[in-house]
């Protein structure tokens, strides 16, 4: 697909406690090192501007056994600058507590009619589900997590065997690394498939170009 | 290979300005994942507990037109815990500057004799060649930077066909998203085979099982 004319230039990301490190970083890397080629901005949003970690904060009252690292935000959501095109929103076990998640469903919610593209990754589709933005769309999302995601949008059209789907200006990855084949293609269709290319090249990443293969549906639960 | 008796649970991550995310992210967030299956620790450095970007610095004087991160430090090198087993050591454009990374270089080589094993990924090669710690090795890096990292080792046996490559307690992996092969050979290694493949599940990640299996040799420079 030829790049359009005028591909984004600012990005927000979402963090909230429990996010999946590398349903972030996959995407934002490639990023990152996109914009070494081509200018980006990048508003990294959170409720507070506290870094957010990838374990669940001790006052959800289950002890988190796993190991993580905090992220430190740019902005919150109350002051998100108002130009964001394209926003990621990745899973991770945070998505489970849709209490704690409100605040980020109520940023996506209101700031979605504003975004050229929303990208969600694994669970993250649960957030934009949540948020009613994923009605009437197709989406996909984490193959272990299939069911749960599922039940939260009962008006979404789920696609099980997919490694990402586009629909309108919505992008869905399935889970984590799936997010890295998915901005990649977003990154082709932006901005030309050959910065896509040279951007796995400096990454070495082996791209999955097709959306249909997908290895791990049969994992699906 | 079956998984030895007493696998490591105690991780550092040495983290820098101008670090590449993926090189860290990759390798721990299948460390993440694995934390949540076998107790796991983990101790982030850096020379201080400031947070640390991937952004090169303002005062290098050369604006860095690039997005980035910062992730939150939990030790600094001189408070470093005095058993972590595992260190793993990103790449990223901050190691072109020798002199900014002084305290990395010797914290690496102060440290390396009580470590298991030592595991670097892309440019982060430079970096154990500095600290002497790969003189004798066969050992890989970047490709893209192929030429500039094995000038930084001229005693180092280094191999240009190679995902990774092992040698003693040291580990070294090609750019980047080939960390994320290696992390998962070394979790194969360490916890055994069904583990690291629960993992990949998990991250929903197409392992690459073969390390002189590599896409982008032809890339050097």
């Amino acid at each position: 697909m030829a790049a359009v004319n005028d591909p984004p230039t600012h990005y927000g990301v979402v963090l909230f406690p429990g996010f999946q490190a590398l349903d972030a970083f996959g995407s934002l890397d490639a990023l990152n090192t996109l914009s070494s080629r081509r200018p980006l901005r990048l508003s990294v949003l959170a409720e507070t501007l506290d870094p957010v970690s990838t374990k669940m904060p001790e006052s959800t009252g289950t002890p988190d056994p796993s190991i993580g690292q905090s992220i430190v935000p740019t902005h919150t959501f109350s002051d998100a600058p108002s130009d964001i095109q394209v926003l990621l929103v990745p899973g991770g076990k945070g998505t489970r507590n849709a209490k704690r998640m409100e605040p980020v469903v109520a940023f996506l919610k209101n700031y979605y009619p504003k975004l050229e593209y929303l990208l969600t990754v694994c669970t993250g589709s649960a957030l934009a589900a949540w948020a009613g933005v994923l009605d009437g769309h197709k989406a996909t999302t984490n193959k272990l997590s299939f069911q749960w995601v599922t039940e939260q949008g009962p008006n979404v059209d789920w696609v099980r065997r997919a490694r990402w789907v586009t629909s309108g200006n919505i992008w869905t990855s399935s889970g984590i690394s799936a997010g890295i084949d998915m901005i990649f293609a977003f990154i082709s269709e932006q901005y030309g498939e050959a910065l896509a290319e040279e951007v796995a090249v400096v990454l070495e990443y082996v791209r999955n170009k097709d959306p249909t293969v997908d290895p791990f549906a049969r994992q699906e639960a």
